[in-house]
């Protein structure tokens, strides 16, 4: 804590006036400023300190409740993101903010990023089987949210492989990659060979018998052969859509 | 048991003299012909039962027990493979059968097929890389010992993707292909995507971490996406390139 | 690229024309012919570079778009095959074909193959129990659609020695087989050693406790003692019967 | 506590002498004779209770620790069975007392059962390949010791039909059958349909890549769909000799 | 085959006469006496072979069938068993057949066997919790049909070792002991610490967490430190009263 | 924040001294005494912070860092303890300090705790067989250690009833008793059931087969039935005798 | 069992009078009271054993067993507790107990720990999310039960490091900390690092994917670098309270 | 293939030259540069084609092959790095090349990453303990060998909270942040909680017990309640750098 001891020490060998001293030492240990709206804790400042405003799992909440966040929010100029929202909660969420966009196979409810807010790079979102689409337009939404301009990629299978080499100018031209397959989970690899940047491999719970609800498909990913693959949970779209937002960005003061 | 039936039948009403049916009965219920060797029995008929002769596994046998049965082999004309034969033991079976061929990384023993039993089809055996090779030759000369023409390509990964296209036409036209690989067990799906024949899909033991001894591989190959592939156990060089032999071999009466 | 390079070098030094040059360069540079029907991309070449039409996989493609498909490839004169097709959606796609025959056990959807396209070789589909029928028969209806001449062969368990005997020899005039079991997936094995032929194991998730949906069968055939013994996922009576269907077609030329 | 009740009752009330008082109870609160040797506790009544004398595990004790034991069982006229022992072990005890029988396969000491004691009924012990020799013969050795006639058949794997029917006669005649086998472990099923009696399987660590050093094996025979198929721990061929020599017993009196 | 070598060398040389041949040969050839009802095959020569009667796998059939095979076994004096019925196939097969017993719990079907059959041993039936009851039920009514006299005894769970100590006698007095526990599956091992018999330890899938349907019990159970207790699948109730029936049979003819 | 801000407030209001503000300022600002040692940090107030001094892990520390560490606690008082200590480790840490003590079966190093530091309650240690031994010991050294008057029992395994009853009362009388088991991992079940107090299970290594290096005992003594059981990692005596130092302390200020 | 051979011998040489000897005895081998109500065995002394009365299990049991178990209780003077009560059975019980405490969330069921019976320590029950909220309240309402002072902190995750550290001196004043955690379970390590009392890890079977229904969580709570965490099973709050009462009662005769 | 279709189409109608039309040809069907070895290939190109050059895997390379890999790639000015280079093999190819760097720990041999290269951004490589190293070091050497600034902050572990936070303000102003952790593998999410950039998470084989080999960690950070953390293999610290390299450079361009 070299910063507050300086800070005593000019107080006490008067370099700064109490009234200096007072408010520097009110910056510095602010607590973060929380909204406590009943049922949960808003937490004002993740974005300056994440990257990122704090996301809603919207899993076990009820619509008042995330309503009530979003509301608060909103005061404060966040653009909100909530993930894992059924139709049901997003019908009732919208009745209070209509200009929310709700995609219903991404079950992810989100407000629209300004353009002014600036380009933050680009992100594309790779999948291979329309069985992946959930997963996919998870992490889809979740990069706009961030930011960035984001092209959603689908249907281009490692047992199709023309289709691939017919998306790869788009592909590449990306500043970080989300691929999500389900099975034997073999695209991030693939991908991974054509491409310069990171490569977030999202594994899904697509498949049957060994399979195992993504299990092998995780397995895949993680012993990739390509050096540029990194890998999240089973189903992770959103975390996937959120780490290629921060990479993205650093392109963004380019 | 019709047959049988038939066979007495025909005895009790006179139309086979006793000496045709004593001759037809023995052929009947001859017992397999075994030549019992002390530590091993020797099964002489599997070519005719099974398709190919009997294989000496070696592990665990003795060179001295792994010399008695092939020596009793060749009496009958066969052609003997012995499979995770290690170099000593190999030394000492060739001191006495000179003639046989034997690769130290695929720790493989055989004899050479002769021309003269004609072409058995076409077999491709494909591996990733270099520390599949030890698998991957088992099943090259198990597959050669089948009497297929067989076809060794290897450094092809899926990290690469223009190696594996310039090989694509010798793997296009085999009758089988044998895909060895390890860590996540990509290359069968790339390779099933491209021929028209069975991929017999062989994960290898093979990597680190998460690579769990090949079971990751394993578990990306039966999940693969390409219709065409089917699995055989870790490191199963020696299964692989037996059923591509019995595949290929149909095509010899072409 | 030999033959771009060979093909321009023609064209440069004259001799071919410009009208020549460009019709081989149009079929060589052909992208496969796909058709588009909106929410899927038909493959119309898959059966010269693979063998088989494309298959259409039902879970999760409403009927109109499996009917969509289907009504593509009748155009392209191709034998439509479609699986896990519920008999709700299967109802609805027969409503406007009503040709198609539909197998509710397996779940499965497919046109007559006929039978002027010739014998395709023969295949054999054995299983132990009524439980395993399921999967056997999509096993079985599969290789029908692959042209070839398929026995279904049930009730041989393990358990009961006299029943397999009694139908050895249909099995073993087949040019593939396929085995269906689970609990202990034990038949394979059993039957491999009666047979010259690949035998393909398909473990199913039938039982309880430490069956654990099939885990146990497929562990007990990648193990198999008998050396012609592959194997497919847990349930994936489909990919059987279609690399059966592969295999036997090779007799189909004798 | 009925019978203390009773007792006391009975003597408070006199119908029984202070001294028949002190035997009876005597008896009925003899804590087991138990000889401590120092570094272990060797029980003298396991074989009234529990119907075979204690078994001494080697495995971490020292030599003069088992002879030690051995000393004080024969004092009791106790026939001595050590599992586990290293040959070096065995031949450090065996100076001691030579006349004791070391399988060295088996790894198994043991002293030899005198004929006075009669016929305790038959065990066959049967297994497949030769690997499984070491448990297999570790069950043998038990069970011999158990009194019973024990015959030990090997080599009648489920891949050659013909062996196991040579040797069905003699498997048959058992009162218990133990089964040995490793890989995919099918044995138990097969030899549980031809036999009226229980059948204790065996799982070996043998095989390689999925036979999971005996869990492929083991949950093969969990799954059994014989119905007279019990299973004991991996390479525990010592309790299955056991159980097979406590089921043998019960014919002992007929 | 020397039973019929022999047979045929007397015919050929006329010390039989050829009826007396074709007599003994049908007998020995003769194929296991089967009814065919259509749905199902009934094997009514299970009990000379087996031991007991062949047992309905109630899952999956529908009660008519379950019913016709009943019939068909009655006609040829066989008591039936089935497992797995619920209570509405239960009721129906009821209608037909009101004599028979069923237990709900155990969800079991069964005859009544007879007193003239004679007794034959003991067996003894010892749960835990209430919550494997189920299991310990069917293991009970199995173990009834195989004509054992037998006790069912509940609520003696390691953590009260008061109530186990209050049945031992009941417990010692079996020529064949089941136990049935979930959870941790230490109660085969305490129980088997007082008694000379076979102990059938039942894992159940009671319990939650790292009870993992079962295996965890199982798991305990193959390891158990005592040297009687063999194990059975996860909830095999049938398996477990069935070889204990074996077993206990073994005392009948004492 | 409370504090700091009341003490600023107190400051600039002046109701303390300049240098009064500075010393409770520093005071509560004071990080944690720490001592570098080059290859390692000595954390010299954990005592304090966590009830115990900071435990030195042995593995993969050289004899000299340890002896380092070991320095510098007793210039501050400390009592050292070193787990994982290999006997050559330990040999050259004591020519440095010979009058520590060494276990070379629990691989432990300690300093002797001075009775005038008084009792801190009583822990029973207890285990099954001999090859629990190592861990046993590890967990008895820690508790003397954590000045408790510890008593190890041993050779009490759940076959052996009698034996755990007659050590009980010295069981009962602690205040923390660390069972230690393999194999099943039944112990903690039963000692659990006998007394008021918590009982820390330990499951070890020791077993073969399925019992997975510990995995069955730690599954069973997590689904334990008796409710005071918790438990720690495979092997961990280490964690087991601290945590039952921290309960048996409490006991200490009666 | 000195102590009845003593008795036996006073009353034997006439020390005692039968009257006497009698009631010593009544009292020596009294069976622990129990209440049977027909379908449960009430154990009516399991406090003066155990610590705390018996605990009912709710789950499988009907409304009507629970309240006379409860019934037969409270003659006794037991204060009730009952886990895994749904709110239907809950309603009924309390019909006729309405002073009886029902918590929905943790679905538990007790009575009112009188004030009389003084304070027994202090617990802490810490929690990350609210989705761990029904396992927090179990442990919480469970360690009210043992008469502890308790205090339930949720929302404290390891991603918001201030909220952690506001309520650390409410967790750090606590005998004994209860830490319920799903996902990663890395709280238990956190809060380890800054108290000197035992931490009881929860893990709970919050999250997807690789959570894999707590087993993540379990695995790394048993791997916690902190010295001072045991774990008990996943869900298990009711465990955790119990035993944290248990260590916390340890404080109360301070 | 557009582009290929206009310039023929420019060729055809005379719009550019032969000669011309024959260099833009050849630069665009160019195969990849590659030099052949003969036990390698040399992939000359990869640089361009995936950011960073060619990386050597060491593991099974003999040191002569890996000498000739480097001698080719410092023809073409590319910065040689190998991974997994044992001691004697770097011995023998810094003999020929006496500048490389090679660090034991790490078992990583490199080049010098030249200053006039620029800055490519800054990475944070964190890790727990001293046992962690040889993975945290190959991520720092890999990091520097992408051209980044790189620290490496040790000893941070979770359980001890001052260290972390003396070491945030270094951490923090990085572009990516490289957490390597064993055990339960939490330090991840902590870290994850502080920073506003992607946090590459790499588990660590180092535990006993129920780490399974890293599996535990891997588990725990695949979970991480934090959004910005995503994973790779087991031990893979060459490929978080390697990453972390990726996005780091994206900041150069600032």
């Amino acid at each position: 804590m070299p910063r507050i001891t300086s800070l005593i020490t000019r107080l006490l060998n008067g370099s700064i006036t109490p009234e200096a001293f007072r408010a520097e030492l009110a910056e510095m240990i602010s607590i973060p400023r929380q909204a406590d709206i009943g049922e949960a804790v808003v937490d004002l400042e993740r974005q300056r300190r994440c990257g990122f405003p704090e996301v809603i799992y919207g899993e076990g909440k009820r619509a008042e409740t995330i309503a009530a966040i979003i509301g608060r929010q909103r005061e404060h100029g966040i653009v909100p993101l909530a993930t894992r929202v059924s139709p049901e909660k997003a019908e009732a969420v919208r009745k209070q903010f209509p200009d929310l966009h709700y995609n219903p196979r991404a079950r992810l409810l989100r407000g629209e990023v300004s353009v002014l807010e600036g380009t933050r790079g680009k992100i594309a979102v790779v999948s291979a089987g329309t069985s992946d689409l959930p997963v996919a337009e998870e992490a889809f939404e979740t990069a706009l949210w961030t930011g960035a301009e984001t092209v959603l990629i689908t249907d281009v299978g490692v047992a199709g492989p023309h289709r691939l080499q017919a998306r790869l100018s788009e592909i590449q031209s990306a500043d970080a990659v989300v691929v999500v397959a389900g099975m034997e989970g073999a695209l991030p690899s693939v991908v991974g060979g054509y491409v310069a940047v990171p490569v977030i491999a999202v594994p899904t719970s697509v498949g049957y018998g060994t399979a195992f609800g993504g299990v092998t498909a995780l397995l895949g990913m993680l012993n990739s052969c390509a050096s540029n693959v990194t890998v999240v949970n089973i189903d992770a779209g959103f975390k996937a859509g959120y780490v290629a937002g921060l990479i993205a960005r650093k392109s963004t003061a380019r």
